[in-house]
Protein backbone atom coordinates (compact mmCIF):
# COMPACT_ATOMS: atom_id res chain seq x y z
CA UNK A 1 0.00 0.00 0.00
CA UNK A 2 1.38 3.33 -1.24
CA UNK A 3 -0.93 5.22 -0.18
CA UNK A 4 -3.68 5.53 3.02
CA UNK A 5 -6.76 6.23 0.74
CA UNK A 6 -9.29 7.91 2.47
CA UNK A 7 -13.01 8.15 2.00
CA UNK A 8 -15.47 11.21 3.45
CA UNK A 9 -16.64 9.02 6.03
CA UNK A 10 -13.72 8.52 7.45
CA UNK A 11 -13.34 12.16 8.96
CA UNK A 12 -14.57 12.92 11.94
CA UNK A 13 -13.13 16.73 12.27
CA UNK A 14 -11.92 18.81 9.23
CA UNK A 15 -8.38 17.38 9.71
CA UNK A 16 -8.63 13.90 11.55
CA UNK A 17 -9.58 10.66 9.71
CA UNK A 18 -10.60 7.75 11.75
CA UNK A 19 -9.73 4.79 9.72
CA UNK A 20 -10.82 0.45 10.84
CA UNK A 21 -10.90 -2.26 8.66
CA UNK A 22 -8.52 -3.95 6.36
CA UNK A 23 -6.72 -0.74 6.22
CA UNK A 24 -6.24 -0.66 9.74
CA UNK A 25 -5.04 -4.60 9.99
CA UNK A 26 -2.79 -3.42 6.71
CA UNK A 27 -1.08 -0.68 8.66
CA UNK A 28 -0.70 -2.63 12.25
CA UNK A 29 0.70 -5.48 10.05
CA UNK A 30 2.08 -4.28 7.36
CA UNK A 31 3.41 -0.80 7.50
CA UNK A 32 3.83 -1.12 11.60
CA UNK A 33 3.00 2.72 12.00
CA UNK A 34 3.62 3.97 15.47
CA UNK A 35 2.21 7.49 16.88
CA UNK A 36 4.07 10.44 15.29
CA UNK A 37 4.91 8.36 11.79
CA UNK A 38 3.78 9.69 8.69
CA UNK A 39 2.23 8.47 5.58
CA UNK A 40 0.85 9.10 2.76
CA UNK A 41 -2.74 9.98 2.23
CA UNK A 42 -5.36 10.92 -0.27
CA UNK A 43 -8.79 11.72 -0.06
CA UNK A 44 -10.57 9.33 -2.69
CA UNK A 45 -11.85 11.60 -5.79
CA UNK A 46 -9.63 14.53 -3.71
CA UNK A 47 -6.08 15.43 -2.45
CA UNK A 48 -2.77 13.89 -1.88
CA UNK A 49 -0.89 14.54 1.39
CA UNK A 50 -0.12 12.87 4.25
CA UNK A 51 -1.40 11.50 7.57
CA UNK A 52 0.09 11.39 10.78
CA UNK A 53 -0.97 9.27 13.30
CA UNK A 54 -2.15 11.01 16.86
CA UNK A 55 -3.00 7.35 18.55
CA UNK A 56 -4.74 4.18 17.78
CA UNK A 57 -5.34 0.26 18.99
CA UNK A 58 -6.94 -2.75 17.07
CA UNK A 59 -10.42 -0.71 16.55
CA UNK A 60 -9.63 1.88 14.93
CA UNK A 61 -6.67 4.76 14.54
CA UNK A 62 -7.18 8.54 14.32
CA UNK A 63 -4.46 10.56 12.37
CA UNK A 64 -3.94 14.64 11.13
CA UNK A 65 -4.42 14.65 7.81
CA UNK A 66 -2.97 17.27 5.20
CA UNK A 67 -4.38 17.10 1.80
CA UNK A 68 -2.75 19.87 -0.42
CA UNK A 69 -1.52 17.93 -3.30
CA UNK A 70 -3.82 17.70 -7.19
CA UNK A 71 -3.59 14.16 -7.63
CA UNK A 72 -1.92 12.79 -11.40
CA UNK A 73 -3.08 14.02 -14.42
CA UNK A 74 -5.28 11.07 -16.06
CA UNK A 75 -4.24 9.09 -18.96
CA UNK A 76 -6.15 10.94 -21.54
CA UNK A 77 -6.32 7.25 -22.90
CA UNK A 78 -9.82 5.10 -22.88
CA UNK A 79 -9.64 1.97 -23.38
CA UNK A 80 -12.16 -0.38 -25.40
CA UNK A 81 -10.88 -3.86 -24.30
CA UNK A 82 -12.89 -7.55 -25.02
CA UNK A 83 -13.67 -8.67 -22.03
CA UNK A 84 -10.42 -11.22 -21.20
CA UNK A 85 -10.57 -14.28 -18.79
CA UNK A 86 -11.13 -13.39 -15.31
CA UNK A 87 -7.53 -13.82 -13.81
CA UNK A 88 -6.40 -11.50 -17.10
CA UNK A 89 -8.75 -8.87 -16.49
CA UNK A 90 -7.89 -8.39 -12.98
CA UNK A 91 -4.07 -7.88 -14.45
CA UNK A 92 -5.89 -5.78 -17.45
CA UNK A 93 -7.62 -3.70 -15.21
CA UNK A 94 -5.03 -3.20 -12.48
CA UNK A 95 -1.90 -1.89 -15.49
CA UNK A 96 -4.60 0.35 -16.84
CA UNK A 97 -5.30 2.34 -13.58
CA UNK A 98 -1.90 2.27 -12.79
CA UNK A 99 -1.12 3.91 -16.16
CA UNK A 100 -3.62 6.50 -15.08
CA UNK A 101 -6.63 5.25 -17.29
CA UNK A 102 -10.33 6.29 -16.40
CA UNK A 103 -12.34 4.82 -18.79
CA UNK A 104 -12.52 1.57 -19.12
CA UNK A 105 -14.82 -0.15 -21.48
CA UNK A 106 -15.49 -4.08 -21.23
CA UNK A 107 -16.66 -5.48 -24.64
CA UNK A 108 -18.35 -9.02 -26.07
CA UNK A 109 -16.91 -10.21 -28.92
CA UNK A 110 -16.54 -13.31 -31.06
CA UNK A 111 -13.81 -14.73 -29.33
CA UNK A 112 -14.97 -13.72 -25.88
CA UNK A 113 -16.28 -17.30 -23.93
CA UNK A 114 -19.40 -15.91 -22.47
CA UNK A 115 -18.89 -18.14 -19.51
CA UNK A 116 -16.35 -14.88 -18.83
CA UNK A 117 -19.42 -12.12 -18.11
CA UNK A 118 -20.60 -14.52 -15.51
CA UNK A 119 -17.74 -13.90 -13.16
CA UNK A 120 -18.07 -12.32 -9.96
CA UNK A 121 -15.20 -9.70 -10.20
CA UNK A 122 -17.75 -7.91 -13.10
CA UNK A 123 -20.09 -6.95 -9.87
CA UNK A 124 -19.66 -3.04 -9.10
CA UNK A 125 -18.45 -4.03 -5.71
CA UNK A 126 -15.34 -6.17 -6.73
CA UNK A 127 -14.85 -3.68 -10.05
CA UNK A 128 -14.34 -1.28 -7.21
CA UNK A 129 -12.55 -3.17 -4.69
CA UNK A 130 -10.02 -4.05 -7.95
CA UNK A 131 -10.01 -0.26 -8.61
CA UNK A 132 -9.22 0.89 -5.04
CA UNK A 133 -6.42 -1.26 -4.84
CA UNK A 134 -4.58 -0.38 -8.28
CA UNK A 135 -5.29 3.59 -7.43
CA UNK A 136 -3.56 2.75 -3.59
CA UNK A 137 -0.47 0.76 -5.61
CA UNK A 138 -0.40 4.17 -7.78
CA UNK A 139 -1.15 6.58 -5.47
CA UNK A 140 -3.68 8.27 -6.94
CA UNK A 141 -7.46 8.97 -5.97
CA UNK A 142 -9.84 8.81 -9.08
CA UNK A 143 -11.50 5.87 -9.63
CA UNK A 144 -12.18 4.46 -13.44
CA UNK A 145 -15.69 4.47 -14.90
CA UNK A 146 -15.81 0.68 -16.09
CA UNK A 147 -18.65 0.08 -18.67
CA UNK A 148 -19.80 -3.76 -19.67
CA UNK A 149 -21.57 -3.76 -23.14
CA UNK A 150 -22.36 -7.57 -23.46
CA UNK A 151 -23.13 -7.06 -27.01
CA UNK A 152 -20.52 -6.41 -29.41
CA UNK A 153 -23.14 -4.78 -32.48
CA UNK A 154 -25.82 -3.34 -30.50
CA UNK A 155 -22.83 -1.33 -28.60
CA UNK A 156 -20.94 -0.66 -31.61
CA UNK A 157 -23.85 0.33 -34.03
CA UNK A 158 -25.71 2.44 -31.41
CA UNK A 159 -23.75 3.50 -28.35
CA UNK A 160 -19.63 3.84 -29.93
CA UNK A 161 -20.11 6.60 -31.78
CA UNK A 162 -21.44 9.12 -29.00
CA UNK A 163 -18.38 7.14 -26.46
CA UNK A 164 -15.74 7.90 -28.96
CA UNK A 165 -17.09 11.75 -29.33
CA UNK A 166 -14.06 13.85 -30.97
CA UNK A 167 -11.32 11.28 -29.44
CA UNK A 168 -8.77 9.68 -31.65
CA UNK A 169 -10.41 6.31 -32.53
CA UNK A 170 -7.48 3.77 -32.34
CA UNK A 171 -7.32 -0.28 -32.67
CA UNK A 172 -4.46 -1.92 -31.92
CA UNK A 173 -4.19 -4.86 -34.44
CA UNK A 174 -1.29 -7.40 -35.25
CA UNK A 175 0.22 -6.54 -39.02
CA UNK A 176 -1.48 -3.22 -39.06
CA UNK A 177 0.90 -1.10 -41.58
CA UNK A 178 1.30 1.70 -39.22
CA UNK A 179 2.67 1.73 -35.72
CA UNK A 180 1.01 3.16 -32.50
CA UNK A 181 2.89 5.95 -31.72
CA UNK A 182 2.97 8.45 -29.06
CA UNK A 183 0.92 10.65 -28.76
CA UNK A 184 -0.48 12.73 -25.62
CA UNK A 185 -3.95 13.68 -27.12
CA UNK A 186 -7.77 12.40 -26.17
CA UNK A 187 -7.94 8.82 -27.55
CA UNK A 188 -9.97 5.65 -26.83
CA UNK A 189 -7.65 2.66 -27.73
CA UNK A 190 -9.41 -0.89 -28.81
CA UNK A 191 -7.83 -3.80 -27.82
CA UNK A 192 -9.34 -7.27 -28.91
CA UNK A 193 -9.57 -10.58 -27.11
CA UNK A 194 -6.51 -13.26 -27.09
CA UNK A 195 -6.59 -14.11 -31.25
CA UNK A 196 -7.84 -11.13 -31.85
CA UNK A 197 -11.22 -9.19 -33.27
CA UNK A 198 -12.59 -11.68 -36.56
CA UNK A 199 -13.06 -9.44 -39.56
CA UNK A 200 -16.51 -8.69 -38.94
CA UNK A 201 -15.69 -6.85 -36.06
CA UNK A 202 -12.17 -5.23 -37.10
CA UNK A 203 -14.38 -3.50 -40.20
CA UNK A 204 -17.17 -2.59 -37.73
CA UNK A 205 -14.85 -0.84 -35.82
CA UNK A 206 -12.73 1.18 -38.69
CA UNK A 207 -16.17 1.50 -40.24
CA UNK A 208 -16.61 3.99 -37.08
CA UNK A 209 -13.29 5.58 -37.61
CA UNK A 210 -11.24 3.49 -35.87
CA UNK A 211 -7.69 3.22 -37.40
CA UNK A 212 -5.82 -0.22 -37.01
CA UNK A 213 -2.12 -0.12 -35.68
CA UNK A 214 1.04 -2.31 -34.31
CA UNK A 215 2.56 -2.71 -31.69
CA UNK A 216 5.72 -4.02 -33.90
CA UNK A 217 5.92 -7.38 -35.40
CA UNK A 218 5.30 -10.02 -32.32
CA UNK A 219 2.15 -11.32 -30.98
CA UNK A 220 1.61 -10.43 -27.77
CA UNK A 221 -0.88 -11.24 -24.93
CA UNK A 222 -3.50 -8.92 -24.18
CA UNK A 223 -1.95 -7.67 -20.53
CA UNK A 224 1.35 -6.83 -22.49
CA UNK A 225 -0.38 -5.06 -25.21
CA UNK A 226 -2.26 -3.67 -23.18
CA UNK A 227 0.71 -1.80 -20.66
CA UNK A 228 3.04 -1.45 -24.00
CA UNK A 229 0.43 0.70 -25.89
CA UNK A 230 -0.58 2.57 -22.88
CA UNK A 231 3.26 3.42 -22.18
CA UNK A 232 2.86 4.73 -26.08
CA UNK A 233 -0.06 7.12 -24.98
CA UNK A 234 1.08 8.15 -21.77
CA UNK A 235 4.29 10.12 -23.23
CA UNK A 236 4.55 13.77 -21.80
CA UNK B 1 1.02 -22.16 -29.34
CA UNK B 2 0.93 -19.30 -32.36
CA UNK B 3 4.30 -21.15 -33.23
CA UNK B 4 5.90 -24.62 -34.60
CA UNK B 5 8.93 -23.70 -32.90
CA UNK B 6 11.47 -26.12 -34.48
CA UNK B 7 14.76 -27.67 -33.10
CA UNK B 8 17.51 -28.29 -35.99
CA UNK B 9 17.64 -31.84 -34.53
CA UNK B 10 13.90 -32.65 -35.90
CA UNK B 11 14.59 -32.47 -39.27
CA UNK B 12 14.99 -36.06 -41.30
CA UNK B 13 15.61 -34.33 -44.21
CA UNK B 14 15.79 -30.82 -45.30
CA UNK B 15 12.71 -29.83 -45.57
CA UNK B 16 11.05 -32.53 -43.73
CA UNK B 17 10.58 -32.60 -39.60
CA UNK B 18 9.29 -35.20 -37.33
CA UNK B 19 7.95 -33.62 -34.14
CA UNK B 20 7.29 -35.58 -30.68
CA UNK B 21 6.87 -34.67 -27.12
CA UNK B 22 5.23 -31.70 -25.91
CA UNK B 23 4.67 -30.30 -28.94
CA UNK B 24 3.06 -33.21 -30.65
CA UNK B 25 0.75 -33.68 -27.54
CA UNK B 26 -0.42 -29.73 -28.43
CA UNK B 27 -0.66 -30.68 -31.79
CA UNK B 28 -3.04 -33.58 -30.54
CA UNK B 29 -5.37 -31.76 -27.99
CA UNK B 30 -5.13 -28.12 -28.77
CA UNK B 31 -4.59 -27.31 -31.90
CA UNK B 32 -6.37 -30.99 -33.44
CA UNK B 33 -4.07 -30.60 -36.66
CA UNK B 34 -5.03 -33.25 -39.86
CA UNK B 35 -2.97 -34.07 -42.49
CA UNK B 36 -2.69 -31.50 -45.07
CA UNK B 37 -3.13 -28.72 -42.38
CA UNK B 38 -0.39 -26.01 -42.48
CA UNK B 39 0.90 -24.54 -39.19
CA UNK B 40 3.06 -21.41 -38.64
CA UNK B 41 6.38 -22.43 -37.79
CA UNK B 42 10.00 -21.46 -37.39
CA UNK B 43 13.23 -22.30 -36.81
CA UNK B 44 14.95 -21.97 -33.22
CA UNK B 45 17.14 -18.72 -34.32
CA UNK B 46 16.33 -19.12 -38.53
CA UNK B 47 13.39 -18.14 -40.32
CA UNK B 48 10.10 -18.58 -39.92
CA UNK B 49 7.41 -20.13 -42.21
CA UNK B 50 5.31 -22.91 -42.71
CA UNK B 51 4.77 -26.51 -41.74
CA UNK B 52 2.66 -28.90 -43.59
CA UNK B 53 1.49 -32.00 -41.30
CA UNK B 54 2.23 -35.12 -43.73
CA UNK B 55 0.93 -37.92 -41.82
CA UNK B 56 1.37 -38.70 -37.69
CA UNK B 57 0.15 -40.64 -34.70
CA UNK B 58 0.65 -40.36 -31.33
CA UNK B 59 4.15 -41.65 -31.11
CA UNK B 60 5.10 -38.69 -33.86
CA UNK B 61 4.28 -36.48 -36.55
CA UNK B 62 5.94 -35.45 -39.57
CA UNK B 63 5.70 -31.78 -41.31
CA UNK B 64 7.30 -30.84 -45.09
CA UNK B 65 8.20 -27.60 -44.44
CA UNK B 66 9.13 -24.10 -45.79
CA UNK B 67 11.32 -21.51 -43.94
CA UNK B 68 11.86 -18.34 -46.20
CA UNK B 69 11.20 -15.46 -43.62
CA UNK B 70 13.47 -13.94 -41.54
CA UNK B 71 12.10 -13.67 -37.62
CA UNK B 72 10.78 -9.82 -36.35
CA UNK B 73 13.99 -7.76 -35.80
CA UNK B 74 14.86 -7.75 -31.96
CA UNK B 75 13.67 -4.44 -30.38
CA UNK B 76 16.94 -2.26 -29.87
CA UNK B 77 16.42 -1.95 -26.23
CA UNK B 78 18.31 -4.27 -23.51
CA UNK B 79 17.10 -4.77 -19.67
CA UNK B 80 18.74 -4.22 -16.67
CA UNK B 81 16.45 -5.45 -14.23
CA UNK B 82 16.53 -6.31 -10.18
CA UNK B 83 15.52 -10.05 -9.37
CA UNK B 84 11.58 -9.49 -9.15
CA UNK B 85 10.09 -12.57 -7.17
CA UNK B 86 9.60 -15.72 -9.25
CA UNK B 87 5.88 -15.23 -10.17
CA UNK B 88 6.49 -11.60 -10.51
CA UNK B 89 9.91 -12.72 -12.84
CA UNK B 90 8.24 -15.00 -15.40
CA UNK B 91 5.77 -12.46 -16.10
CA UNK B 92 8.97 -9.90 -16.88
CA UNK B 93 10.68 -12.65 -18.87
CA UNK B 94 7.98 -13.27 -20.55
CA UNK B 95 6.42 -9.46 -21.60
CA UNK B 96 10.03 -8.50 -21.95
CA UNK B 97 10.32 -11.59 -24.82
CA UNK B 98 7.26 -10.84 -26.40
CA UNK B 99 8.05 -7.30 -26.86
CA UNK B 100 11.47 -8.15 -28.45
CA UNK B 101 14.24 -7.88 -26.22
CA UNK B 102 17.16 -10.29 -26.56
CA UNK B 103 19.37 -9.01 -23.46
CA UNK B 104 18.33 -9.32 -19.87
CA UNK B 105 20.68 -9.37 -16.91
CA UNK B 106 19.07 -10.25 -13.47
CA UNK B 107 20.81 -8.12 -10.83
CA UNK B 108 20.66 -7.98 -7.27
CA UNK B 109 19.78 -4.59 -5.01
CA UNK B 110 19.23 -3.63 -1.35
CA UNK B 111 15.78 -4.41 -2.22
CA UNK B 112 16.05 -7.89 -3.51
CA UNK B 113 14.98 -10.70 -0.74
CA UNK B 114 17.93 -13.08 -1.20
CA UNK B 115 15.90 -16.05 -1.11
CA UNK B 116 14.73 -15.20 -4.75
CA UNK B 117 18.35 -16.11 -6.11
CA UNK B 118 17.32 -20.02 -4.42
CA UNK B 119 14.21 -19.84 -7.07
CA UNK B 120 14.57 -23.08 -9.46
CA UNK B 121 13.33 -20.76 -12.44
CA UNK B 122 17.13 -19.34 -12.81
CA UNK B 123 18.45 -22.61 -13.96
CA UNK B 124 19.72 -22.73 -16.99
CA UNK B 125 16.71 -25.01 -18.49
CA UNK B 126 13.92 -23.53 -16.93
CA UNK B 127 14.56 -20.06 -17.94
CA UNK B 128 15.10 -21.59 -21.56
CA UNK B 129 11.81 -23.02 -21.14
CA UNK B 130 10.37 -19.65 -20.24
CA UNK B 131 12.30 -18.06 -23.09
CA UNK B 132 10.61 -21.01 -25.64
CA UNK B 133 6.92 -20.56 -24.73
CA UNK B 134 6.98 -17.02 -25.28
CA UNK B 135 8.89 -17.29 -28.79
CA UNK B 136 6.37 -19.58 -29.77
CA UNK B 137 3.83 -17.18 -28.53
CA UNK B 138 5.14 -14.11 -30.03
CA UNK B 139 5.80 -15.88 -33.39
CA UNK B 140 9.75 -15.30 -33.17
CA UNK B 141 12.69 -17.64 -33.73
CA UNK B 142 15.70 -16.01 -31.33
CA UNK B 143 16.18 -16.50 -27.93
CA UNK B 144 16.93 -14.17 -25.59
CA UNK B 145 20.82 -14.31 -23.39
CA UNK B 146 20.15 -13.77 -19.70
CA UNK B 147 22.80 -13.30 -17.36
CA UNK B 148 22.36 -13.92 -13.36
CA UNK B 149 24.37 -10.98 -11.37
CA UNK B 150 24.00 -11.94 -7.59
CA UNK B 151 26.29 -9.06 -6.37
CA UNK B 152 25.24 -5.13 -7.35
CA UNK B 153 28.63 -3.73 -6.68
CA UNK B 154 30.80 -5.57 -7.88
CA UNK B 155 28.48 -6.03 -11.54
CA UNK B 156 28.18 -2.38 -11.67
CA UNK B 157 32.08 -2.04 -10.93
CA UNK B 158 33.71 -4.10 -12.72
CA UNK B 159 30.97 -5.50 -15.86
CA UNK B 160 28.47 -2.75 -16.54
CA UNK B 161 30.41 -0.35 -18.66
CA UNK B 162 31.41 -3.34 -20.78
CA UNK B 163 27.71 -4.22 -20.56
CA UNK B 164 26.64 -1.00 -21.43
CA UNK B 165 29.15 -0.26 -24.54
CA UNK B 166 27.86 3.25 -26.35
CA UNK B 167 24.04 2.53 -25.90
CA UNK B 168 21.73 4.92 -24.20
CA UNK B 169 21.59 3.93 -20.41
CA UNK B 170 18.46 4.77 -18.94
CA UNK B 171 17.47 4.48 -15.73
CA UNK B 172 13.46 4.11 -14.99
CA UNK B 173 13.08 6.18 -11.71
CA UNK B 174 9.59 7.49 -10.67
CA UNK B 175 9.85 11.12 -9.89
CA UNK B 176 12.29 11.95 -12.43
CA UNK B 177 12.33 14.92 -13.99
CA UNK B 178 12.54 13.76 -17.41
CA UNK B 179 10.05 11.27 -19.04
CA UNK B 180 11.13 8.11 -20.98
CA UNK B 181 10.60 9.45 -24.78
CA UNK B 182 10.04 7.24 -27.44
CA UNK B 183 13.36 6.24 -28.84
CA UNK B 184 14.39 3.73 -31.88
CA UNK B 185 18.38 3.55 -30.96
CA UNK B 186 20.54 1.32 -28.62
CA UNK B 187 19.41 1.61 -25.62
CA UNK B 188 19.97 -0.21 -21.65
CA UNK B 189 16.95 0.12 -19.40
CA UNK B 190 17.63 -0.24 -16.04
CA UNK B 191 14.17 -1.75 -13.84
CA UNK B 192 14.59 -1.48 -9.80
CA UNK B 193 13.00 -3.94 -7.56
CA UNK B 194 9.11 -2.87 -6.06
CA UNK B 195 10.17 0.18 -3.71
CA UNK B 196 12.69 0.82 -6.16
CA UNK B 197 16.66 0.99 -6.00
CA UNK B 198 18.07 2.83 -2.77
CA UNK B 199 20.14 6.24 -3.04
CA UNK B 200 23.12 4.56 -3.01
CA UNK B 201 22.40 2.24 -6.04
CA UNK B 202 20.65 5.25 -7.70
CA UNK B 203 23.75 7.36 -7.43
CA UNK B 204 26.31 4.56 -8.52
CA UNK B 205 23.66 3.68 -12.04
CA UNK B 206 23.93 7.82 -12.65
CA UNK B 207 27.00 7.89 -11.81
CA UNK B 208 28.10 5.41 -14.82
CA UNK B 209 25.86 7.50 -17.15
CA UNK B 210 22.73 6.37 -16.43
CA UNK B 211 20.04 9.05 -17.08
CA UNK B 212 17.11 8.72 -14.42
CA UNK B 213 13.66 9.17 -16.52
CA UNK B 214 9.86 8.55 -15.36
CA UNK B 215 6.87 6.88 -17.07
CA UNK B 216 4.43 8.98 -15.75
CA UNK B 217 3.62 10.07 -12.04
CA UNK B 218 1.91 7.23 -10.46
CA UNK B 219 3.96 4.24 -8.59
CA UNK B 220 3.98 1.13 -11.13
CA UNK B 221 4.91 -2.66 -10.47
CA UNK B 222 7.29 -4.11 -12.02
CA UNK B 223 5.75 -5.75 -14.76
CA UNK B 224 3.59 -2.81 -15.94
CA UNK B 225 6.54 -0.34 -15.58
CA UNK B 226 8.74 -2.86 -18.09
CA UNK B 227 5.97 -3.16 -20.86
CA UNK B 228 5.13 0.07 -20.67
CA UNK B 229 8.69 1.39 -20.63
CA UNK B 230 9.43 -1.25 -23.62
CA UNK B 231 6.26 -0.36 -25.45
CA UNK B 232 7.59 3.72 -25.54
CA UNK B 233 11.78 1.93 -26.52
CA UNK B 234 10.01 -0.35 -29.42
CA UNK B 235 8.35 2.49 -31.74
CA UNK B 236 9.23 2.29 -35.39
Amino acid sequence: MNLLLLHPEDFVAPDVVRISGHRLTHLHEVTKTRPGDRLRAGLLEGSLGSATLLHGDHQSAEFSVILDTPPPEPLPAALLLALPRPKVLLRCLRAAILLGVKEIHLLHSWRVDKSYWQTPLLTPERLREASLLALEQARDTRLPRISLHRRFKPFVEDELEAVAGSRARLLAHPGAPQPLAGTTGPSLLAIGPEGGFIPYEVESLTARGFRPVALGARVLTVEVALAAALGRLGQH
